[in-house]
């Protein structure tokens, strides 16, 4: 796997990746950014969070259930003292669905945190305290 | 900090910051997506050498050199078992200023990676191995 960066302006960074797909990087004010896009420790907590939602997705969709939504919702503590390391992250999922069971949605996220996960499985190994929650909602 | 990701179509996901910024993430068809943007993974990789990025841009500056562009290329080893995680990454910092030093690049690179960018200390935490190169391009 291959990504490049470069500089657009002040702190705002082009990331693109080997299909040549763009991501745009910023950083606040005080640390010389001017808050046109996401954080890169914002954007690293959401590709953690989005590699487990595509696990998840995806068991509920091989059990034939329907997916009408899923949203994530991912908390995180940062430490506090140089590196500024994610220390715990809780995740909520919360599956629209007509028919997918409470027990089918536990079951995915909880492959998907133990198995499947590269993300979760380095933030895990790094230290960090990764607890989730389900919620099913119907349509 | 807390994120927020929603199913947008088939695997591609949209993904919110706390100030309402939007970061897209897909895969590919074999795994149901559209390669419409980036993978999680790939997200990933970039958002771990932003963080390093700003630092190195940071630390340059305050140097009171100039930094007229940054480009930072990453290549990783993923895992080829469950949990796919990154294994080694191999970063290549670029920098192209008139007047920075080559051993002001290669001291601000360590710094950031040995003491201040959180998201390469949660790699290389992770077990991943993290090792890099530097070029000074003068303009």
């Amino acid at each position: 796997m291959e990504i490049n960066l470069k500089l657009d302006r002040k702190m705002r960074i082009i990331g693109t990746s080997e299909l040549g797909h763009n991501t745009i990087f910023d950083t606040h004010p005080s640390a010389g950014g001017e808050d046109t896009a996401p954080t890169p420790m914002e954007i690293l907590l959401q590709a953690m969070a989005a590699c487990s939602f595509m696990d998840v997705v995806s068991i509920i969709r091989k059990k034939r259930k329907e997916v009408i939504n899923l949203e994530v919702k991912a908390v995180a503590v940062r430490a506090t003292e140089h590196p500024k390391v994610l220390t715990e992250v809780h995740l909520t999922f919360v599956l629209t669905s007509p028919d997918a069971e409470q027990s089918e949605l536990d079951r995915a996220v909880e492959l998907s945190q133990k198995t499947y996960c590269g993300a979760s499985a380095m933030f895990q190994r790094s230290g960090c305290k990764v607890t989730w929650e389900t919620v099913i909602k119907r349509p």
